[in-house]
């Protein structure tokens, strides 16, 4: 009898299930369900406004994907519950709640409803960074040692800045709070009604090691004396991607349609899962997820302190290995940017004519011409820069226009930028003792855009293998909850097995060009320079220039 | 009885005649006439193929521009040709055609009619880069001491490479012809039929300096022992502007309807003649004619050496002074290189709904902003740079991009980046002992922007005044025109009072912002040290960039 496994991702606006084959990947039914409550960035449900820069969620929201979703998979693949032998949550992160012993949802009693404190901080409430701030000082001034291994500075989407938020802004809500959860690990607990909390998230988003665990008490005292018993009071032990949460409830298993007893495997976050939906489980092997903004997940067997990284997290990817993440905060978003900004009426007007897509005429212009035929090149910082320099006052440059440049000159410079960029953050990879051996994209760049892929290989004078599946997220989720299942009961006893049989590249590699290879390492070289000059303090001028545009 | 004069404008695609009131500059009728031939720069008239970067001109098309546009501006204005006493002339430059010793050009001659070498060669004919390349070369390795007051290189486009190509290409020509005349001189010759070279042209584009003339013959020797001989035999004296070059012909003023004996004045070139009609006769005024380049002239007292200028002329712009010339080789060409590249449909359609013209509507947008706030800085090189560094191989920045950058942020920093570039001379000449005291703007940017006028003026820290006139180029003829007729018939003795009363600028006055000065004070040092580091060699990637192109 085949067996299925169910993967949830749990995006930034809807969650999605999917219901997959366990024996080869093959991904039968999807469903998603778009959460009512979307991002709360405006106003509170009963109207009450929220400041600058938050973003909130309704964790009613998540209850409802489980509810929705599961239920039409099943529906849809008209598979018997009884086969369905796991399920796995990957979640944005960190995105985070206040919940009582039992887990409900401060935000669900009625006298904390209209306190904003009380929903769950999304990634990318940025309201927080005051709190950052604060805290890198004080880590700063304190000397301490993981500092680097966090890519020099604790970001205001991170864990402990969001929660010490809490603690200033409505000291009643972090008081009345049992725990502080992540909502992947959230979820897991509703599902299976059992707290735990996912190496993953602690690793990346919450100054967790194995080795260290977080902080010492010290460190928490120095930032506000009421952090001090932190971790004791309100987060929990950790446990590595790869094994077992518990199992379907009896309420769960009347909401889901799921059998009571399913397996339910540890959360994870939703970019590192895609790991193991790639089939990737070596050393050495890198993935980059290509969406508006790229985020790279490279395997090693050691911890190496590599400048510029966002972090690195024993356990975090797969277990055994130590999984390091850099990242590009925009890729997708400049050449977007691009389309809106600077696309002229001609090449629309010739698009809307020919019924092509923009991108797609554009990249067919660009590949009528060679490597460095335009002369241009550019400086991808359009977002700031994440690795390797950590950096988000630098700013975006093109270089080398003259009367004759084209507009498909400019995007194919914007293009060919990130793949300069994403060579810098494997130079430094290499460079620093953590090897990248295989080059893997996933993400929607990587499955729609075959032009920048070949640059990518290019420029990297690497082959570059693509991802064999658009849902990343929940495919990688089913492999983990068909491993929570284990082998006795048609899953799989680890993770490396389960990627390796339902991970899934395409049969399409791009293999660098061996007449652009030699152009490209030139122009590279160029990009270093420039790199360097602008952003490791020869000339600040980017910042200057930030500084003069906020005096206004 | 009121008394006139005639300035004639030759462009690069039509010649204009002014008719102007002596008494204040009063114009009075013009009349414009596209030459039959324009451009010549695919084939000859009987459909002979020119090679790459030819550009000819027919001398035919002078002589009608004489007997249309004259006789029309005499019959729109109903004067008296009695009363019409002068007539002055400006053309582009360096334009040279060969010519038998009684003016006959040699393309008029039936057996020379299919060759090439027999027309007028266009300022733009840059075919004889090679030549030019050459004359640099042999030039730097002799030492001459020449070189730098004419910007350290001499161009295609100037006399010399012309005529070296064309004793190279077709010796024939060259030994046929009996003087090699700039097609001002020609015009004036063929109007008063007395050979004349003035000043204006022979020392921007032929080497020549009133105190040591052309270099000796030893120097055309090294080039190629054929023109050794080519100054006393090809060439001729040359005469200081403002001087009378003779009367009307018989035949001249049958073709023209202008009374024989009419006044001629010595020729001169098309933008230095600007300098009279807005009234500048003092050292330290600076002349910027805005318009797809600019073109700076800036009169002075004493001989500098000022690097990156064009070239210093005395007696060449105005009698008794030394005219210096600087150049920025691309202005309003890198704003609507803007528009046709890079201006987005959303604008595109605004200006369309609200049917403005585009440039309006992007300065309305840029208006709303203040200096500094888009956090952009761009580099104006996007056609090379003419003045302070004389290369051609510099190409455009635009730095400082972000996801929120809008497009008339960009158009803004391109306009900015061109008053820096302005600055950048302005200080140049100052630092070298030639002081630039008051800065005039003429040309359609000037006529027709005031908010680039408004930031050349916040950026220079200097009040801008504005030509009154947006024909420069024929009422500076005009000028000359009423001096070379002299007092006694109505006219002026010397330039300096007849430009002070004929030369007009207009009442508005553009002052610095006081707001403004300080933020461009810190953005421009911030363009300084750009320029400085991609322009004096600190990082050659422009070039490098280029070169990687050229190998395709």
């Amino acid at each position: 009898m085949a067996k299925y496994a169910i993967g949830l991702d749990y995006g930034t606006l809807s969650g999605r299930a999917l219901l997959v084959d366990v024996s080869d990947g093959k991904e039968i039914a999807t469903s998603v369900f778009e959460y009512p409550h979307a991002v709360m960035d405006e106003c509170l449900p009963d109207g009450k406004k929220l400041g600058m820069d938050w973003a909130l969620q309704h964790p009613q929201d998540y209850l409802d994907v489980l509810s929705n979703t599961i239920p039409a998979v099943i529906k849809e693949s008209q598979v018997d519950p009884a086969d369905i032998i796991g399920v796995g949550i990957d979640f944005t992160t960190c995105t985070v709640l206040p919940v009582l012993a039992d887990s409900t949802p401060l935000c669900f009693l009625p006298e904390y409803a209209g306190n904003p404190h009380a929903y769950v901080k999304l990634w990318k409430h940025h309201a927080a960074q005051p709190y950052a701030n604060k805290l890198n000082d004080i880590a700063r001034e304190l000397g301490v040692d993981w500092l680097d291994t966090f890519g020099g500075k604790i970001s205001s989407e991170w864990l402990v800045p969001k929660i010490w938020q809490t603690l200033d802004e409505a000291p009643e809500i972090y008081e009345k709070a049992d725990k502080f959860i992540e909502a992947a690990d959230w979820v897991v607990w509703q599902l299976c009604g059992k707290e735990t909390r996912n190496a993953c998230c602690a690793g990346y988003k919450a100054i967790w090691n194995k080795k260290n665990g977080y902080p010492p008490k010290s460190f928490f005292k120095a930032l506000d004396p009421r952090l001090e018993n932190l971790v004791e009071d309100k987060l929990g032990p950790v446990t590595p991607i790869g094994e077992k949460a518990g199992e379907v409830t009896a309420k769960m298993a009347e909401l889901t349609g799921l059998r009571e007893g399913t397996a339910v495997a540890i959360a994870t976050a939703d970019a590192h899962v895609a790991v193991p939906a790639v089939g990737i489980t070596r050393e050495g092997e890198l993935l980059a997820i290509m969406g508006t903004s790229t985020c790279h997940i490279l395997l090693g067997s050691t911890e190496k302190q590599v400048p510029g990284m966002c972090g690195v997290v024993e356990d975090g990817v797969m277990p055994g290995l130590y999984g390091y993440e850099a990242g590009q905060c925009c890729v997708g978003d400049s050449f977007q940017w691009y389309i809106d900004n600077c696309l002229p009426e001609s090449i629309y007007n010739e698009a809307k004519e020919k019924g092509v897509n923009i991108h797609k005429l554009l990249r067919e212009k660009c590949s009528a011409k060679k490597p460095g035929e335009s002369g241009l090149i550019a400086l991808d910082w359009f977002n700031g820069n994440r690795s390797v320099l950590c950096d988000i006052d630098l700013t975006g440059v093109i270089l080398g226009i003259t009367l004759q440049t084209k507009p498909e000159d400019i995007y194919r410079a914007l293009i060919e930028s990130t793949a300069y960029g994403t060579r810098m953050i494997v130079d430094t990879f290499n460079e620093n003792g953590v090897k990248v051996n295989t080059f893997y994209a996933a993400g929607g760049i990587s499955q729609k855009d075959p032009m920048t892929m070949q640059i990518y290989s290019d420029v990297l004078n690497m082959p570059v293998k693509i991802a064999g599946t658009t849902q990343c997220g929940s495919l990688g989720s089913a492999i983990l909850g068909a491993v929570a299942a284990g082998r006795a009961n048609g899953g799989y006893d680890d993770v490396y097995e389960a990627a390796g049989i339902m991970g899934k590249v395409r049969d399409t590699v791009y293999y660098p060009n061996p007449e652009n290879i030699e152009i490209y390492n030139k122009l590279y070289a160029e990009y270093k320079t420039l790199h360097d000059y602008f952003g490791r303090g020869a000339n600040d001028v980017m910042k200057r220039l930030k500084k003069i545009a906020s005096e206004g």
